[in-house]
């Protein structure tokens, strides 16, 4: 047996309360290298000789790795527990708090091979709203998706074209009520989240670039119809996340530049993190200059970062999380560049946001693995850039196998606690990203594909503006096109309202992390509770015969490439 | 190579920022499988062609594993970090963030391979204060350590004899006054800091089932004499540390009375954990009746567990943490069945503490691995059982070979960051143990022979009193015999004294982590640091020329069984 490649970390992704009473266990060995797991478990306090025993279930496999799982049941809130590893080779060994040895009797019940969940605290449980296992998100970046009032369109505002390719500084008048105005159309393509980009006071059109969090920029509207706009969303059963960010203020924010005028004098002095004075002129090491004089976001001069060890920045910040959540009621937020914030401040940020509503939802940027974050005292979830970029790897631009998709996507789930999976926000594209079709170049199907795949993913699925129309855009800016408003209704957007309506059929389910991958006939083969669905990712037709409900290329039992179906 | 036995979990003890600019890195591998283990590194947002390589170090080797460690400098705080893994077979990998993939330098370039330390943030950082690594704590048993006042004495107190073999309800007459009258004592032992064992008021000769955590227990003194030996102890430089017993409360305290009288009705009602009313009688379940009505410290009823995750207790509970820090000037809290109370109290009172005094030292009473406690917002350390047990199960009890004896220890040291380690309180027998001498059946140099090794580890070992008198002791409450004060001086007293003044001369060293272990000529070689020791754990003389300035059984160039050399 490969003993180094035995695995298990208590209280983590590994070993996590479900409720008060029950217990789920993983454990991680070498692929095809044991063949089984039995954890031996009891009460902490009762004699070690009165274990009871439970064979794990395999219940997939990663690249390397297999995994065992299951769930216990322990009426006193406490467990102790240890593993007995029997291996393919007949290898037979106990893994435990202080090692491995080799198994019989009496060693397994020395002291000190147990592991063990001391007390199963519910405060400290890994949680996920049911409501956001249940939405399917829509993103909405301002500035592009509806220009719905002419009269706050700033000075050289540029003629709503789909089809062009919009410049750094170019604005085309997009705004909230634009939103308002869309809300029916929304629901008709069945979307039930709505993710602003941000739209607080900011110089930029992407808003990235705050001066005053506590005001809607005026480019898009205004307190008073913001709040109409949440009421409206919330009466069609709508949930609504803004986008915070605080990990760095605009540099034409009243702090900063007192900053720039005072320097050391400044009282905002330590609200940043500043290396040396004078702060400007602002050096960048990538072209080959010093040191920075400020730590930024990036290296981007008009983004200093903010101290948020600093007690008052806290405050600060705290008090906006706090206010749009108490007074205009959202129910979520996503917090730009998450993972530079740091931890002290974030767990205070939950229990601020916990305390006035548990069933709020939060969602971090983080771009690589998560798990610091994902303890239950920080975030509900991250963007899952990490799964979703996998999906793409493979459905769009081909650099990985479906056998290793299927290997990377599952180790990736096992990152993470299943109520943290399904907290996840998945999305194939977003602001930050080349669009969906353009990545797939210009394959509809091959889009439509992995769209479907996303939708039937363990998570929160999000959907970016302009998706369902065909849009396409490259990079940052060009991703963020206005809105092509003439597709409505063609055949496209009909394969992707069908596809958000079956995920929302089926979205308890769905949002699950008890999801099953296989490769049959060279299609890709889903179980997920009560659905399963196929893709073909080959470049030839298949033949399969099944009766679905949703589908694209199906026809007299035979899936084209790209196609998928859907079976309820 | 074992690829599924290639590990590093980013943000954990195998990737901690340890200051501003630095950054410390571990990685795992199967044992004798890798040549070499290369990190390509670089800050996030430089472009990774830019990346720097470093060849990481192997630094021990545990049952199983072999362990790489690295430390790198970032200057812009900010790190992203790939491995390249040369396996003994020749293979050739990059093991990243994605997993792993063949090494070419294509590959090694794909983003999303590199995990992230997205920012190094100093008010995230474990932290460990300097006066923690240069303390032998000795651990005091009040009842039972000195009379210093018979006036105090409890009705029925019996002659202070260290033969006797102590029942549960015997009272001996030990009182702060009499800790006071030995402080000169103690220094002349080389100790400096106090650990008591709890003082306030309870209804025990133990005080574990507290009644009044804001006073003095009677027995043992009040307020005025318990500043006063704070103050002489500290005049003494030596640091005090006391014992909160936070998990429960004693059944005799009001408020639990309260809810016995008042069922539902009582105010603190949710201040425990109550399964049925009424809650008497108590039934426990490994006396074969049901389950408890509430929930306890183990199965005993005197020890009603409190509900941490109510916010009164919360409350309650810290203004009795924060109370003798301000008032008392108290140095460190030790935390009774600190792993059955939840984490979000205990970062809650992480920060209190912290708020007070950033040099304050929080210990756990956890004995298995405590990775949840330790990541630096919660626990400075915990009582290190799993570390000194193994010690035991080789030195005194001969469970185990040397040979697994020094990898089970570098596999408990590779649990924890660097500074962690230098914060465990290191103990070979305690209050709830049987006595060292006891372990080592009354073999002198056993026991002589494990303190020593004890006290060139890493850590900040404690010492349990009568120690070095020699006491024997089984399992509580066999080991709280009165205090022997008839062995002050004699040869084993010295070789106690000589090895707490070697301790203390190098205890800047030999409390930091980067201990390495060998076996030589069957002897336990410990290198750490300027110090270099030698340890018998055979059962034969073992031929070794060394100057040395601390050593028991050696002689001519031969060291016994059970004999020790600690050269400088």
């Amino acid at each position: 047996m490969q003993e180094a490649s035995l695995r298990h970390r208590p209280e983590s992704e590994d070993c996590f309360v479900i409720d008060k009473t029950h217990l789920r266990l993983r454990f991680h060995t070498a692929k095809d290298d044991v063949k089984k797991v039995i954890v031996h478990y009891l009460d902490s306090y009762y004699d070690l000789k009165t274990a009871q025993t439970k064979e794990m279930e395999k219940i997939g496999s990663g690249q390397v790795a297999d995994y065992y799982m299951t769930t216990l049941e322990l009426p006193l809130h406490r467990c102790q527990y240890t593993f007995e590893v029997v291996g393919q080779d007949g290898s037979h060994l106990i893994y435990g708090d202080r090692g491995i040895r080799k198994y019989n009797d009496s060693n397994l019940y020395d002291y000190g091979q147990f592991f063990k969940v001391p007390y199963f605290h519910e405060i400290d449980m890994a949680k996920t709203p049911a409501w956001v296992k249940e939405t399917v998100w829509y993103q909405i970046f301002p500035e592009r998706f509806n220009n719905g009032d002419k009269s706050n369109d700033p000075v050289g505002t540029k003629p709503w074209n789909p089809s062009d390719h919009p410049g750094r500084e170019d604005y085309y008048g997009g705004d909230l009520q634009g939103v308002l105005d869309k809300l029916d159309y929304l629901q008709k393509l069945g979307i039930n989240g709505l993710y602003f980009c941000p739209i607080f006071k900011a110089s930029s059109n992407h808003k990235y670039d705050t001066i005053d969090y506590l005001e809607i920029d005026p480019d898009f509207g205004d307190k008073t119809l913001f709040k109409k706009l949440v009421d409206e969303a919330h009466k069609r059963g709508m949930h609504v996340m803004l986008d915070a960010v605080f990990n760095h203020l605009g540099d034409q924010s009243r702090q900063w530049q007192d900053v720039v005028q005072n320097g050391r004098n400044s009282k905002y002095f330590n609200w940043f993190h500043i290396n040396r004075l004078p702060v400007m002129p602002f050096t960048d090491p990538t072209k080959g200059e010093q040191l920075p004089p400020y730590d930024t976001f990036a290296f981007e001069k008009h983004m200093p970062k903010l101290n948020t060890a600093n007690e008052d920045v806290q405050k600060y910040l705290l008090n906006i999380a706090t206010y749009w959540v108490k007074e205009f009621h959202i129910d979520a937020w996503r917090l730009d560049v998450a993972n530079e914030v740091d931890h002290h401040f974030w767990k205070k940020f939950h229990v601020e946001l916990m305390n006035i509503n548990p069933e709020f939802y939060i969602v971090g940027e983080v771009w690589h693995s998560s798990q610091p974050w994902l303890n239950g005292d920080e975030f509900t979830g991250v963007m899952n850039y990490p799964y979703t970029q996998q999906i793409e790897d493979h459905f769009l631009t081909d650099k990985i196998s479906a056998q290793m998709l299927i290997q990377v996507l599952f180790d990736q789930l096992m990152l993470y606690r299943d109520c943290v999976n399904s907290g996840m926000l998945n999305m194939l594209d977003s602001h930050d990203t080349a669009r969906l079709l353009t990545l797939a170049d210009k394959n509809y199907d091959k889009a439509l594909n992995a769209l479907a795949f996303e939708l039937v993913q363990p998570g929160s699925p999000s959907i970016y503006y302009g998706t369902e129309m065909a849009m396409t855009g490259g990079n940052d800016p060009d991703c963020r096109k206005p809105m092509d408003w003439t597709k409505e209704g063609d055949s496209y957007w009909q394969k992707v309202h069908d596809l958000i309506k079956f995920r929302r059929k089926h979205s308890t389910v769905l949002s699950q992390s008890d999801i099953k991958f296989a490769i049959k006939d060279e299609l890709i083969v889903i179980k997920h509770g009560e659905i399963t669905a196929y893709f073909n990712t080959s470049n030839h037709e298949v033949e399969i015969t099944k009766k679905c409900s949703v589908s694209n290329g199906y026809r007299n039992g035979v899936l084209s490439p790209n196609g998928y179906i859907l079976c309820e």
